[in-house]
């Protein structure tokens, strides 16, 4: 039934190099009622295996097993996402990637914030949820201007004198040495320009924003409530859990890198109870990309919900 | 602590106009062992909640409401999604979406096929798992044509036969009527070109893939297993399921516009089964977009484990 038309028709085109085909860019767009929130992936970070803590190996191996994460020698693939949440003509960035501070497989919020269709001058407001390199190194520039000309920068009081002092970096083991030099020249423009502003637990930051404390994984660890019409409501919940695969089903599970394990757990419960109860939509920075979506009660824990892409209206 | 040149600098700027940010483009890519899998939105559809059948109200009620899935008066928020599978030179289509066939909502994989880096001339091969609309109208152009010039049509005999003959036609409801002749009309341009093909079920279609019948939603319905590497496999399954956050819980739900409603329970047990088993990747066209994962044994059920996003290497 073959042809020799059809045979040489289907030879005469040159085939697609697939060596040169990329991922659609990393930008994920939902309404959540008043609010168009954009989430930007920054890149991927490998979490070695060996820095979960208070769960047993077998477990973590059933569970990672079972849920298919994608695994290379230096740990699990995990990502890192920061949030555009506009409000009318507000535009407010939480977290804001890694630049330059953690290698070439980080550093893509600025692009993809382009490739969803904004600038880096139309961010007015940075809230940032910890001090730490992946979510505060994109605020400035590698040359060490400000990447958001026009924007406050927002952080936790608690973070700013614990990651910019002296105190905690004199006891703070070797590893982590760089991330208090990293903190201090990532906040410095802000600084310089009169542009940083400090915020305690539970105060409203901005109008329609409030700061929920969710200290562990760092000292002033906050999670952002936005109010996105009467009732709906969207977490930005940045660290609260590091490893989807086995701290939703064990949230008891925690992280090596938290300052406070314990502080973390309870903050981490707290949270994800919360979401669960009242529907909230959450944002997680170490999610999945887009790392959008809901919490629900499993038995005694809890699952995660991703958002399912469609078309914005 | 405000300055007035800040708060000018601030108000400078032209916000960005949240109503024209769109969603980003609908394609995903993802390399699985030798292959370079892509996967398409074609559009959303909704699908009724009433026709969900051998299953109570209630425990829908749970189900959908536990994992967030969008909801309107005409049903369901529900992904189409096509695959293009790339092995070497090889460009293979599973699945071409619903062209003008089903409106606005629908109609998306040319488009998103360019956005990914192909051409319609450079698709060699169209594996179609139904004779379903939201399937088959996209192997032909709203004009008649054939949209993938140099492809060869693969389809079962048995959804060749039944939705192209009269047989089935005389005896389906006024609702079904219409995909007869859409039917007929894709593959028109193929048949006439001496460029469709039949197959039976288990038959080896073309190097590396294997046609698994999956029967009950449609009487040739067909999944097709690829060859990934020495053991890895990809199942791009077509319609073994269409409500995602009900029928892995509850297998034994189905779907009222299956032609035998207990062939196809038992295709979707087997198949699930299968996957889970083996790990093979999954690729379903009415899973939420891209559609890509695996399925995870949930006690005497399943769960869906969706792709993780990630560069491309």
């Amino acid at each position: 039934m073959f042809s020799v038309a059809l045979l040489s028709a289907g030879t005469a085109h040159a085939a697609t190099d697939s060596a040169t085909l990329g991922q659609v860019p990393g930008y994920f767009r939902q309404r959540i009622g008043d609010l168009t929130v954009t989430a930007l992936f920054d890149g991927v970070v490998p979490l070695a295996r060996s820095m979960l803590k208070d769960i047993d190996a077998k477990t973590v191996s059933a569970l990672v097993a079972n849920r298919y994460v994608p695994e290379s020698k230096d740990g699990f693939q995990t990502a890192v996402n920061a949030y555009v949440v506009q409000h009318g003509d507000r535009v407010m960035l939480v977290d804001a990637g890694t630049a330059k501070c953690f290698g070439p497989t980080l550093g893509n919020v600025i692009t993809n914030l382009r490739a969803a269709g904004y600038k880096p001058e139309d961010v007015d407001t940075v809230l940032v949820t910890h001090a730490h390199p992946d979510h505060l190194c994109g605020v400035a520039t590698p040359q060490g201007a400000a990447a958001f000309p026009n924007a406050i920068l927002w952080l936790a009081g608690a973070d700013v004198d614990f990651w910019t002092g002296d105190e905690a970096q004199a006891k703070a083991p070797a590893p982590m040495q760089p991330l208090f030099d990293m903190a201090r020249k990532a906040i410095a423009p802000y600084a310089a320009a009169g542009r940083l502003r400090r915020f305690g637990p539970g105060e409203s930051i901005v109008p329609g924003v409030l700061a929920v404390a969710t200290p562990g994984h760092t000292p002033g660890h906050t999670s952002f409530l936005f109010e996105a019409g009467r009732k709906e409501r969207l977490l930005v919940w940045g660290d609260v859990l590091h490893y989807h695969a086995v701290q939703f089903a064990r949230p008891q599970a925690s992280f090596e890198a938290d300052t406070d394990r314990r502080l973390a757990v309870r903050s981490r419960l707290d949270v994800m109870r919360r979401s669960a109860a009242n529907g909230w939509w959450v944002a997680g920075a170490h999610l999945p990309f887009p790392g959008l979506g809901h919490v629900r009660r499993e038995g005694d824990a809890f699952a995660w919900v991703p958002v399912e892409y469609g078309p914005v209206r």
